[in-house]
């Protein structure tokens, strides 16, 4: 396979993340350093900003600029949510040929990975020498092949810290808390939720996962007997629990389901799932006099500043140098950044390239050896997995004489 | 006015904040070094813990696990919403008889100031010899007579980030995002969301504070008016917002109110306000496809671990020390432990001591000169007040191209 010299398109689609740019910033610093991209072109959300030619000449920033982008959360190219049609694409080839565009980058999860796939059909259809690669970053922790996914760390330290200062809240408030953790088909982000728990009373005391039917009967009874023991509950729950028939708890209750391109109903941007849990609580104490309360972390969850896992940050910057130096090897027509763990003490992680079409559209979900019996918790294995991705949690601490 | 010698107690009431802890470890090491406190008990869910003697003996703990805690969110010692009654006084001073209770010192906002003042004055009435201190601690920042409280720069950076993370992922995905913040009656918490703007069109666009008269109209005009010239909106609104009947929003909506014994009705631990506020704007639409969401920041304002404001801790941990320092010179039967800005640049701090009744039951609220006349944003000049309270805040970079 021949090198290819010529110019390189690079943009961020789907959900930000809070480590995005640092696979933006690999992939300039990559850039910058090879023989054959001579320039690299970001377009401003994503396939929207192709298709207009909205491009930046990202060689043209600099370097201390990009090293406070690497830390600042979401898309600093602008993100898109859309799958382009027979239509876009052909449009898009237009947009390369004339800017000579041989190489093309983007960051995303299975949808993103999914539009490059298309991109990249239409490129060999065409006969247009290309390389297309699809570098990882998910907050859901969802792509097949991949070990975990950038992004991930970040959002479960998020998760992990939000539940140690809420257990902490409802241990001196006693009451019944429930938190919706994002996180649409996979669990990995509500599981995280367990990683600060040290005493045998603390909280989440139940997690609830998409990858098991949720009952509302059993739901109650689950909260009242962890209130019966504890004298308190703290529940995690996932925006995308569902009934055993597939219907989403949030659709139930939804009055309006918006869709986006890919088909997704929108589960975040709301506090009706969480308001309708504690609901079904209260009605279950029938009249008793409880104290439920519900959160919804929402975006915060992908956009916090200034609390990322330094090991997803430094993962994210690598895969995107690491998209760069594949590409240009001249090894692979195309490709998705993939992550391996080479070795889990201490920990290290190694990338390879696997086909698009392995991580496009479908994705993969919480493996049941995590989840206990019972449907209703995490179990403590899950931080062997979890906790290098996140690195150190904030100081907790109880008085020894409580 | 006689030294007195004798036990202490301490409580933290209300809500907690991420400093809390900060003072009570103030506390337990000034009244270690005292000659006047024999033994400091805390008392497990304030006053209810003292009701039935339930305490823990402080000066046992180590040293080190006291600075884990108090860099710790959350009320170590328990916490609790509850007025005194008369009855309950009486009991209290049985106990404090018994234990020879010399020293009394409450953590926490005005609701506490109250009943550290109803105690006291029960005290008098009974001429036991008693010196009951109030110590400064609120996230809503409304105590009268302070500049600021203790508690409320980590909230304040809290939100203030929070809203830096959002603004740019409302910026990557256009659209409209509401954000519901903490405070009941005080914009203060609310209007941090404004410390992070640097650039023309960095979000919040639109700032709704308790302070003025909230209309649905006019919401939807601003919302409309900012998508007009932005392309997108970034909202923040107070929990406490009402109409000019002054009926909160949240009460409009709420189906059951609860009540706590201060009268307070809940507000906080539901997404149902923002979810409300973007139902608003989607019906103002008409029709149209907006891309709305909400949402509510929660208990995390107040319990998130790991990212206090430097100053906050430190003041926190100063009023503590403060409190026991005035208890024990003899100078003041009983007070409540003030905060004065001593200087803005540097940023310094004093304390002083101020009679209960002062800080006790009413609050202040966010001056008028800090909110625009149109009654939908927050000045700039609002920054030079609370920014050195909140300190650096995380760093959000844009790339220069864009």
């Amino acid at each position: 396979m021949a090198k290819l010299v010529g110019n390189a398109v690079i943009g961020q689609s789907g959900g930000p993340t809070c480590v995005i740019n640092q696979s933006l910033v690999g992939v300039i610093e990559a850039a910058k350093k090879s023989k054959e991209i001579k320039k690299l072109l970001g377009a401003r959300h994503a396939v929207k900003g192709i298709l207009k030619a909205d491009f930046i000449d990202l060689f043209k920033e600099p370097k201390d600029v990009l090293e406070r982008v690497a830390q600042t959360p979401s898309s600093a190219l602008g993100s898109v949510r859309m799958k382009p049609t027979h239509e876009d694409c052909l449009k898009i080839f237009e947009v390369f040929k004339k800017f000579d565009i041989r190489y093309f980058f983007y960051v995303g999860g299975n949808d993103s990975a999914e539009t490059t796939h298309i991109i990249n059909e239409m490129a060999r259809e065409e006969a247009y020498e290309f390389r297309a690669f699809h570098i990882p970053k998910t907050i859901d922790n969802d792509l097949k092949i991949n070990d975990h996914c950038p992004g991930f760390g970040s959002a479960a330290k998020f998760v992990a810290s939000a539940f140690i200062g809420d257990n902490l809240d409802n241990r001196s408030l006693p009451g019944i808390k429930i938190n919706i953790v994002m996180g649409r088909h996979a669990g990995f982000l509500t599981a995280a939720s367990i990683l600060g728990r040290r005493s045998k009373d603390d909280g989440p005391h139940l997690v609830y996962v998409p990858e098991v039917s949720f009952s509302e009967e059993r739901f109650v009874a689950d909260v009242k007997a962890v209130v019966e023991k504890y004298g308190r509950c703290v529940v995690a729950a996932s925006e995308g629990i569902h009934f055993a028939n597939g219907q989403t708890v949030a659709e139930k209750m939804a009055k309006t389901a918006e869709v986006d391109t890919h088909g997704n109903v929108q589960l975040s941007g709301s506090g009706a799932l969480g308001d309708y849990l504690a609901e079904l609580v209260k009605r279950g104490y029938q009249g008793q006099k409880v104290r439920v309360r519900a959160d919804t972390f929402g975006y915060l969850q992908r956009s916090f500043p200034g609390f990322y896992s330094e090991a997803d940050a430094r993962e994210a910057r690598q895969v995107g140098r690491d998209a760069v130096k594949y590409a240009t090897s001249g090894e692979y027509p195309s490709g998705s950044v993939a992550i391996k763990r080479a070795s889990n003490k201490p920990y290290r992680i190694s990338t390879f390239v696997t086909a698009l079409r392995n991580v496009a559209k479908e994705t993969t979900c919480l493996p049941a050896k995590f989840i206990v019996p019972a449907g209703n918790n995490i179990k403590d294995s899950f931080k062997a997995y979890c906790a290098p991705l996140v690195g150190e949690l904030p100081v907790a601490e109880r008085l020894k004489g409580w």
